[in-house]
């Protein structure tokens, strides 16, 4: 599998976004609106729970804006441990309410990182590489699912992860906890267009399967090599019409019962299972 | 695989709380808090949401105590198609304030059930079967997780799910919505001791499978065939020192980073997909 690179945020939506959070103290007076309003048009990637920001400091400390924790954090031996590690990195803490957290995500537990920094999808390794492994996830809106996709992308050696721009959830900090550190290996593309994205990765080698009750066959009725491409599609309605048609094939997962189909990051895990199963990666 | 029987809750239980709700009204004075707490006491299994709710319709008419619906359903399609189903079976709606259906459940869409029917563990069935495939989750306590495995399990075609009595999440009406009609066909039982329920499957003639990382195996490496059990650890601890000790064999799942874990219902249906491949069931 080849490895993502980083690039920084772009110097203009850094600037712009640098300042709010710097000067803010805890109680400054910022309702958690505000924050939340603020944390929303900021450029950085907010990062939220012990797990994930623990995850975030320990791959690119250089990528930390800023690290919050709640004001008690020296009560919490968690706390305390990743403030050992930002400590390690010479990255200084910012003491903040609850309410402050909140503002910026549920589930924070304690600890809240701005990054500015994420994976990003290297096309040329992507170009050069004899295997790879890719998801297409056409609208998903649940940062539950995403999250978990992230997450078990990660573990199964996944290179990027492509998301369309509309209509579908983005790196939200909820999306991150859920991920449980993979937002910080593996890199997320929004597209403005999935037809174009999937005629690039055609070109560039990739063989296109989308997952649809449509499909004959299963995942284990495939020979899966070389460059994989899966299309997981949205909660509601599945793969788009014209995202289907782009595929070159349409994979079915078996059921006992049509009375429902696959949670999404379900689907998606069967379908990285038996990848794994045949291409031997990770062993 | 063999089918599960239903039994209706016990009288003795059902009396006791048969009437809280029945007498109660849109606006009848009582706080959400006093509903929630009843709905906890109550024996009836509380399923929310418009899919799960239409399920257990369909699947066990005779089984639904009562249905609620918030007053204004006549406004949306879902809840008169779900109204009309309920009408076929000669069931009544109990119309209902948003606060009351917010205390039975989070996510309602303006419907909860309440069922004095579950399906059942038919030990029996499970004797005499040639093939059956069964879940124990070692201490699941995210209603989330437990939602989303009851859902797989269901489609997968699994006969049980077994829990433990104590430090697990039941069948919760969040749990119900997110299995998305799983509750309706896979019969989830409390069990006191796992060890004992373990011994008594093995004694039926099941072969029981650990998910750990302390596998050698995967689950490819595996012969999958005849009883099949899989031990599902918690999201915190995995599967407990004594619960593994009582496994017929640890199977770990191949991870390209040691940093995280595959969520519980990931690495769930990660084994389920490689026991339908195997087993061919469901086609």
């Amino acid at each position: 599998m080849s490895r993502p690179t980083t690039r920084p945020s772009s110097p203009a939506r850094s600037r712009r976004s640098a300042s709010p959070h710097r000067k803010s103290a805890p109680n400054s007076g910022q309702s958690s609106a505000q924050i939340g309003r603020m944390a929303q048009r900021d450029s950085a990637r907010w990062v939220v729970g012990i797990h994930s920001c623990t995850e975030a400091l320990k791959v690119r400390p250089k990528g930390v804006r800023e690290i919050w924790l709640r004001s008690d954090w020296t009560s919490s031996q968690a706390l305390r441990e990743l403030q050992a590690v930002a400590s390690d990195s010479r990255i200084a803490i910012r003491e903040k309410t609850p309410g402050q957290l909140d503002a910026v995500g549920s589930g924070h537990q304690g600890v809240a990182v701005a990054m500015n920094q994420s994976p990003q999808v290297d096309w040329e390794k992507l170009k050069l590489a004899e295997t790879s492994l890719v998801l297409i996830l056409d609208g998903i809106e649940d940062p539950h699912n995403l999250g978990a996709m992230l997450r078990t992308a990660w573990l199964a050696g996944a290179d990027a992860i492509f998301t369309p721009t509309d209509r579908a959830v983005g790196l939200t900090p909820a999306v991150c906890k859920v991920a449980s550190g993979g937002a910080e290996h593996v890199p997320v593309e929004a597209e403005t267009n999935i037809g174009t994205l999937i005629s690039k990765l055609k070109e560039t080698g990739f063989w296109v399967y989308g997952l649809s009750e449509a499909g004959r066959n299963r995942p284990w009725d495939l020979k899966l090599a070389g460059k994989i491409a899966w299309v997981i599609g949205s909660e509601a309605g599945g793969i788009r019409t014209a995202t289907e048609r782009a595929c070159d094939e349409l994979v079915r997962l078996p059921q006992a019962s049509t009375g429902s189909s696959y949670n999404a990051s379900i689907a998606c895990a069967m379908a990285l299972s038996e990848t794994c199963r045949q291409i031997g990666k990770p062993s």
